[in-house]
């Protein structure tokens, strides 16, 4: 006879049906009705919630101020491993991806070292794995280092920017990597902002003066992002390799995306929860508390770019519905000094190119999906939310179907929420609701119509009725596999210059 | 403890993940690792083969022979509703849905009643349901008829046509059925042709005396299902009432319908094997044998539009994926003496508007799409295989999560594959393969590299290893539910022409 | 040496260059700098100012009130052809196109003498042509009158209705036509919106008592333009046959036809100055003085879609800007009484439905453009006024070179303008300025930057300093050629449908 | 009296009517029937043949040997500036612009001035214009060489190249050159291939040792092309600057300018007559031929994307149409022996990218244009084909309207075709029929249905019949103004960072 440590009873799996479920050492291992449970069993009341599978966040920073340009700067993160990782289970989400940024000069092999001492000694609540941040694709990683890190190492994704003056590549060196990507079979996440055009915007802006944290939104336009995402999707399609456009903000490179998808091109993309709620009027508000929306791409247009992004939520543009999680305190003493701290007056240095760049949200992304997709605007289904939350990540991200699912073999990665008659409507308040280490949240104040009532990771328990009851540590790194999200490769698996243009 | 009538052992869950499969009661009551047998308990070992939902077939033509106008003609069909189903599971299909044809001047609800009669009569081996076909939009039959059929009858479909003489509706009437389809909850089928643009150009052709069967293809010119598509999806956007169009079969109206999607228009599509596989080169065939192909929306250009359709299938223009059976003898003898028999040699008799309309493919659709689409082509995984055969055709017509599904509580009805490994391919042979009234398949000779091995309905095996094995009249016809494919509605649920227009 | 009638001196042609123009029986002779006077030759000193050529209205409706149901109904149109084309001389506009309309089973051949004869009657001062509206497309009116009318009179172009009760055609009587508009070289015009959407409209509104002027718009809604016209730009597109659709009001239809004419197909587009400068706020004026702005299709969202109409101004998708003059007194006793009459105080008679259709416009169309398009927004330059007001539309209806040129051998139709520094800019008013037969213009208040300051008919000077100064009769019945726009036929000349389908 | 030192009689103006012109220092001084001649009078009898106005040849390279790369590599140009406008004038194209191409580390100033002493040295046939290549825009280039040219110098368009190791500028270096541009009015030509792509796939083809002149068309595959396009369309509207896409060569682009067109967005395109008559198959002509159509972009795939340029010419998309006439012998001692030339065997030297880039095409390029798309095709009039081969690139260039018209005040800059009757159609024989300094036309064999029988060049006959009559030295530098084109600016004349952002 099957037997469990932990029955999870009266699950309305996905919002669909409604069973047991049985885990056992770790793994989903039946769902039915009326599972047997036996003395040592652990018993889960649902009450008929809805259980989804834990989130999977494809798009987190934490501790990343490690860099040598970071340190000597001064950026402290808020969050280190540990309290975004506390912060992510809080939040429903069970698995992080994180970054390991090469500087340039150094060695990829030896940073991505670093990350995973990092978390040794910090410690993580979250199941994760790493990214690899290149900005410096040398013949030396991309022969060697790379694929180690690949077949070795489990890490199956890079990351490549077209902006950042101490980040970006040049298109040649974009498409060599992009070559290695496709031979060892990683996907390439690209923030796509033409890097030249930011610059040469800001020094116009700078010139005049014009410097508040309003002007943010002016020194990135949307033609900035839209130009970068078509010569990033021209890339993937020419080189058939598998892409994926972080933290689309507007409406104009969607039309691009869509479009290479339209056509079959290997193209996936990712917004970010505040693309979906904050306006670009944020950045006007007072006491310069408009620093604490500072990110890139820039807020946009409310209404008009807001209900762009809901479309693509809803029609599929958006593959994967990712935090970008990058947190650092308002107010904080050494960057006041330093003056770039986004808690600093502004005079005369509260200048919106010293604020660091990044807004906290691990712990609200997969709750606010779900209040504001699924319960208030009522435009996706639970089935659509655990795609774009769960199930789309793990594919993408080579975790699936060990994460991403609620079937028999799978991780017990889950997420119980409120019945939804019993839950009490509450308006988010940082100090008293959130676990991370930032000092403020974007969304204060907006109404969530549930949470997640318990996140389990792989069958412990690591947050229940608002508090944090799991181990630090518990969360271990992931080697991942090739992405298995459907998409076709008109060539050979030899890519072949003759075949690409033909 | 658990009982089980059925346990289906090592089933590749929509190739997935592996695991028993526990019925009770017709239904899926467990799904786990090792699930534990009693006596009683027949088990099927799946060998770790790919199991499937039973396939739900949303367009299929039975006995369709009974209108006045159908008589008069002497159009016999080829199947009946009982050798129809039992081909159906025999290729993998456990619901269909069939048609309940008003002719004009006809009461709805009577003819209704009538397919009800007959069903029970010549008995199902599968699950059904009927759409109604409108032609007569009376205000008896929109203002009683059909809210009875919907409310009491659980009929929560209705077709519409934009050709065929005796079939066709006014813009008006069609809009006018469409309010009504709103307030049910009614999904409306729409075959979108232009019929003024089909005539005129078949009354140019006879008058040229261009009546072989590969005329056909150019009495419905492309531009004339692009035409009415798009008058279709102004309708069903207009009205903000869910709507399917039915066999696309070229490219022009995929855009248009496409276009409606990617702004969140309800808007569904269905496209059926022919178009994924047969080019209008069939209809030259000799000695008669293009009429094997006559059908509307006829043949298209191979490969050009057939590699459109592919695309639509990948891509996700195409919500559901159909036979359109519609099955009549090449060889009838009666049909010949008529002159309307495919069969006939076509001198002088043999021109294509005396042709019955229609190709038989309710055994081939599932799997040839498995074999063609996830097997050779590898441009669809099983997930989508699944979604456009078996749950979005449920979830459509208010079937789900009863059909369409592996989930717990869901009808046990699931097609078991071979193992892909110990499947030795085979070319198809109308005689020797399948079960239907008809007697020829438009497949003949087709290399297929799977089938299904055994079909259960409700927990019995209908198909096992190439023989029925199921009892006529096990299939039962289904109250079904609205639409359950989600759709954004832009007005409230009492449709106001203020709001529309607004 | 040559001699000359007239010579205008220092004009500035087309905005270009400046130079004389010398004028002898009645067509432009010679170009010059210092052309020589003799002692005869009446000399006009343009000063420097922009000379055009005579403007060519398109789309004008004069006394068309000799319809068996229009005297029924007791309609009064505001204008006779003296009137109208008295109006017309005053603005400019030395060419109109008037329609001769065919009753349901009347002789089309007979109802275009009837007009003949009404022109000799009533005078003109502008010269003419007719447009042949078809309501009713018998096998006589096309293979007998219609021939008679093109090859012996000289009538090259039809007009189809996709709306109104009376007039409208079906789908298959509009590709008859069409198949000979093609063979007699004859362009069509064509009135696309999708009567049946705008009846069920109208009566779900009348069912509300939602009756108000205001509701027109909400009757007349933009899908219905916009089906309309991609299936009218479908049926020109399969059967390779020049067409334009007249009246474009919004964008959607805008956006079909730009991809047809980027595809090459033969698709012509006209707009109206109501749809650059009137929103649909007019219509909920008070008084009942929203009556003032009904007209099919309805005022549109300004901004929005008056930006959109203005773009297509500039980008080309516009072929022709016509006035649709059409006008009907606002204060009309007869009216009154049978409760149609705009002015009727609206309780309980004064239904949008009931209100006749059109606006005048034949006197303001070509200095409106000229203020708003030329001198106000600078969007447009002259030439581009040039070709929508006078040069493409000669084209399209057969009259270039004779008109829409100032050239060597065209006839002297000339507008000379005020030169722009002297020009006063002035408000309109109705009654001082007007010389139409109507009681109103929807343009009352719009300050204009220019206005002809004389308007020449082949060397007659009609209109001079804001006096008729022409004789009424003058103008000429003009019998025309095939559309000389470039546009490429796919087919041969002879129309053979397999073409069309390949 | 007006006199005239010529009269052309019975002139076919543009195709379109019939009269005399008349010639007074240099100008067209009148247009009539029957002008009258004095003694002195030249009458040139047309005999109603068409004369169009004198081509304008917006891309020549002539001497662009200069550079010091040039000289280092030891490329010689196939032309001087005297056989190369030798050669235009006998083609029928009068005015040519030429291109000062600034040298990295060089002054442009004292680049520009070479040339001008290069031009009185060798003298010109034609009229001529530079454009300035800017490939080092340092400070003193912008702020102070340029205005200089600019205002000065009469030099209104800059060249900013995309691609090519040794030319190209990178994105912030394009913006700051665009918004110089913008403020002195100046157009911007841009060569659009991502240079990267080129530079990537090119190694990639020399690592396979692929380098066949037939591989050029896939070094530069049109992905190459499309996203530099749309990269160059993003800089144009964002930046509000008028720019010429150069060479376009295959549709996705095109798609891209004509969606940016409809937008209002001020960007013109040109092609040129290698991309309309030639394809890409010709690159692989035995005894190593290809290397005669080695251009960039390179040759494309006939005939899908060859129809594409052709649409594009008929609709619009296309604003002129330039030879980018770049000559390279294909006998070369000197080349073959450094292993560049096009005639040398290709073994081992003989690699594409060696080859010098560019095609000879000054003559051929209106009289091609006249018979292939005027004559053959018959899918443009003659009206269009002015447009594209001298109005509009008198009117881009500022060249208008002494450049670029048929009208009084103009140069009398004529081209005088044969009577189309009394035409002998030959095919293209270089040897005997062109008056380059080349040793091949792209075009041999082609046959002619038309070509010019008279050039005149103000006032001056330097080509008739076959033979150069004019003088060499009589061409001018002509002192450009901006662009007359029309196009709308959204900013205010000054740019404003924050507006383009707005």
């Amino acid at each position: 006879m099957q037997e469990f440590d932990t029955i999870l009873r009266n699950a309305c799996v996905n919002g669909s049906y409604t069973c047991d479920i049985g885990i056992k050492n770790q793994l989903i291992s039946a769902m039915g009705l009326g599972l047997v449970a036996t003395e040592d069993t652990e018993i889960i009341d649902c009450e008929g919630a809805v259980v989804t599978p834990g989130g999977v966040d494809g798009h987190v920073h934490l501790a990343q101020d490690r860099s040598p340009r970071a340190r000597a700067a001064g950026y402290v993160s808020a969050d280190t491993i540990e309290t975004g990782t506390r912060s992510a289970v809080a939040g429903g989400t069970t698995t992080v991806l994180l970054f390991a940024e090469q500087a340039k000069g150094q060695s990829l092999k030896e940073q991505v070292a670093n990350y995973h001492f990092l978390a040794q000694e910090q410690g993580s609540y979250a199941d994760y794995g790493f990214h690899a941040i290149i900005t410096d694709p040398t013949e030396e990683v991309l022969e060697n280092e790379l694929p180690t890190l690949a077949r070795d190492g489990g890490i199956m994704s890079m990351k490549l920017f077209l902006t950042y003056k101490h980040m970006r590549i040049s298109d040649k060196q974009f498409l060599q990597a992009l070559k290695k990507a496709r031979e060892l079979e990683m996907v390439a996440l690209v923030h796509a902002e033409n890097g030249d055009l930011v610059d040469f915007f800001t020094e116009q802006l700078e010139e005049m003066g014009l410097t508040n944290p309003m002007y943010k939104a002016i020194a990135h336009p949307p033609e900035a992002e839209a130009e970068a995402v078509n010569r990033a999707v021209t890339f993937s399609s020419i080189m058939d390799t598998p892409m994926l456009i972080v933290h689309v903000s507007v409406e104009e490179p969607m039309r691009v995306i869509q479009r290479a998808q339209s056509l079959l091109k290997p193209v996936f993309a990712e917004t970010c929860p505040q693309y979906l709620l904050l306006g670009k009027k944020r950045l006007e508000e007072e006491h310069f508390c408009g620093a604490k929306y500072i990110c890139s791409p820039p807020l946009r247009s409310d209404p008009k770019e807001i209900e762009s992004i809901w479309r693509g939520i809803v029609n599929g543009t958006f593959t994967i519905f990712s935090s970008d999680h990058c947190p650092y305190r308002f107010n904080d003493a050494q960057g006041k000094q330093l003056g770039f701290s986004r808690g600093c007056d502004g005079k005369p240095k509260g200048v919106f190119t010293k604020i660091p760049n990044g807004l906290p949200g691990v712990e609200t992304r997969v709750p606010l999906l779900f209040s504001e997709g699924v319960l208030k605007r009522r435009c996706i289904d639970v089935k659509r939310f655990v795609e774009l939350t769960s199930e789309n990540p793990a594919k993408l991200y080579g975790l699936y179907p060990k994460k991403g699912a609620i079937q028999i073999g799978s991780d017990a990665d889950l997420v119980v929420w409120h019945p939804q008659d019993s839950f009490t409507p509450r308006k988010l308040n940082h100090d008293r609701d959130l676990h991370d280490g930032c000092d403020y949240t974007p969304y204060e104040g907006i109404e969530f119509l549930n949470w997640p009532r318990m996140t389990l990771l792989r069958g412990e328990i690591m947050f229940r009725e608002g508090k944090i009851v799991g181990e630090n540590g518990y969360g271990q790194f992931i080697r991942r596999k090739p992405c298995s999200l459907p998409f076709q490769r008109r060539m050979g698996k030899q890519w072949d210059v003759l075949q690409a243009a033909l």
